[in-house]
């Protein structure tokens, strides 16, 4: 088992990668600052691994909650439910909730601890590679609004990550690649090497090769800290972490949340942002090649829907919390492994990006 | 114009006081990042002063959003208003929210810009006594809960809080004996010449005697900030600040939110808390009698009303935040003017007190 620990001061909490994880239980107790646990699960997760959690919690009052699964599911109304169980069980401020599922699981569970009480324990243990290396980490929480995506939510920070690489075994294609889409963008956004690793073991990914998925987790975890503890209310240098994020929400809600997975929409979204930063002369032609090969690869999607049109993705993008003062702030890239936050482009040219990169 | 400043590293702010301060443009200027600021009011405090303060912010983007008055507004489903708000008029995170009005706006006010992309700035214009001396301080925001009282909510403090005096003058006399109940707990937990000026000032606080309030918001303002200060995530100290309520958010629960204020049913709690503190021969007789005496001259109610049996009120209390590990834990009084938080109290004692503070 590896152990990362992502430094926040008196916020700091570690975070465990390796197999076997789910089947030890110190990892579920050595947290808990009091003796009830709520776990919150959703209907596809809880038949899997409900049971193995609850059974390394006998020693505790231990309830759980089962939402629904799916994106459109991450609304104020079923994070009451949360509220619902734990006030109806009377949860003190001493309770610890476990957020037993992928990245909606994650980040309702999440804010409901950052809520309840006005702030109670709570425990990660992400189910799927998409929550593994991306929302277990930096404590970003929080629910959808009809009209935009995580706009209400809160910074807060888990007692700790429990990434068990075994639980991938259960996710569906989709899912992985998903997920794998993340791991490309940590490459890309500041780690070459990682990238020129991802190029060469891209197939043994896909084919959930136990030794390339840790290392991929480890790797994409510790770029995250990184980024998170020198930025943890993302004033700065966490922004660069939205790489493709910008266009990626604007795709998710043109669609309808759900109908593309998030690391689907970012896929296409970091091709967009490849693509803009090449009309600016800062990605070269090759790079910009390399990075939707590596895409195609991964078999994620490259091109935003036909039947989204660039107007209507424009519209999306304005209400994005990435705009400051009404002007549009994209993460671009210099080159691999280098990405900046920038305003000083052309409409024209965002636009003939959106254009290039739709399919006919 | 009196300042104080509540210290709280990065998160501190100021605290202004005095009269004619909603005629100080600057005061709403000056903590405002960005060129959005949304004013948050209700209907009975719109009328009066909205129109003042949008006057002071025609060289930004203003938009106002009123809700109905009263505690049982006080919910998840009203908080969505805020935000319905502030995304149909695209706000960003560089906004300020203005909360104008009593303690419900200001912690439905706060909780929301707590909330709002995770975060942005707010500003406390309290329009109530009670809000000047008590919820304005402090960082507490949040909501209710059908099963209870500020259930779920954040610490989260305001960039200023601007306390004008003169607001006072159009708030009825319930209101204003809510708020003077707050007054007399800073008193009671920490501050004997405060308490004994209360014994003298009483009157002139009741006829509203200007110099009388603003001494009186600035001395609990300044015994509330250095409590806060000392304690900002209530783990120890804070919890002083809870004297009377257990007892109060019970009677509230109770007789359903909004039935009592919350400054009557405080009050009350005050006296029961002072009368269990007797039976432990902590408070002498005498000072039970003055406690009970100076309540009792503000108007305010000093028994448990009759259709509120002793059952009730303990069941209702052991659902409050301030149960640990399954035991009851109240703020009582040494003597008046030092309070602590103590557990080591026999469950018939609790009843004998809810006996003897019951209208018969």
């Amino acid at each position: 088992m590896k152990t990362l620990h992502v430094n926040l001061g008196e916020r700091s909490y570690p975070i465990y990668i390796g197999q076997g994880l789910l089947a030890q239980p110190e990892l579920f107790t050595q947290h808990n600052p009091g003796q009830q646990v709520m776990i919150v699960t959703n209907k596809t997760v809880a038949p899997i691994y409900l049971e193995r959690i609850r059974r390394h919690l006998k020693a505790y009052k231990c309830e759980f909650v089962v939402l629904p699964d799916g994106e459109k599911y991450k609304t104020l109304e079923v994070l009451n439910d949360i509220f619902d169980a734990l006030l109806a069980y009377r949860f003190e401020r001493s309770a610890t909730l476990i957020a037993l599922g992928g990245g909606v699981i994650g980040d309702m569970t999440g804010f409901a601890a950052a809520c309840y009480q006005r702030g109670v324990a709570f425990i990660q243990v992400p189910t799927t590679l998409l929550a593994q290396v991306d929302s277990s980490v930096g404590g970003k929480t929080g629910v959808n609004h009809p009209l935009g995506k995580n706009m209400i939510g809160a910074f807060y920070q888990p007692r700790c990550v429990i990434a068990d690489t075994d639980v991938l075994n259960t996710l569906n294609d989709r899912e992985l690649r998903a997920g794998i889409a993340e791991v490309i963008k940590y490459g890309l956004i500041r780690d070459l090497p990682f990238f020129e690793w991802l190029e060469t073991n891209i197939d043994a990914l896909l084919k959930r090769d136990a030794t390339a998925l840790t290392y991929a987790i480890e790797r994409s975890c510790i770029n995250k800290a990184e980024v998170v503890a020198a930025d943890e209310k993302e004033s700065g240098m966490r922004a660069l972490l939205n790489l493709g994020h910008t266009f990626g929400h604007a795709i998710e809600t043109g669609l309808g949340y759900g109908v593309w997975l998030h690391g689907e929409a970012v896929a296409t979204g970091m091709c967009l942002a490849a693509d803009l930063s090449h009309r600016l002369n800062w990605v070269t032609w090759k790079d910009l090649t390399r990075i939707v090969a590596l895409i195609k690869r991964a078999h994620l999607p490259h091109q935003i829907p036909a039947l989204l049109s660039s107007e209507r993705m424009m519209e999306l993008m304005a209400v994005d919390k990435k705009v400051k003062s009404g002007k549009l702030h994209l993460v671009l890239l210099k080159s691999i492994g280098h990405s900046v936050v920038n305003s000083e482009f052309d409409v024209d040219m965002v636009q003939a990006s959106l254009e290039a990169c739709r399919a006919k």
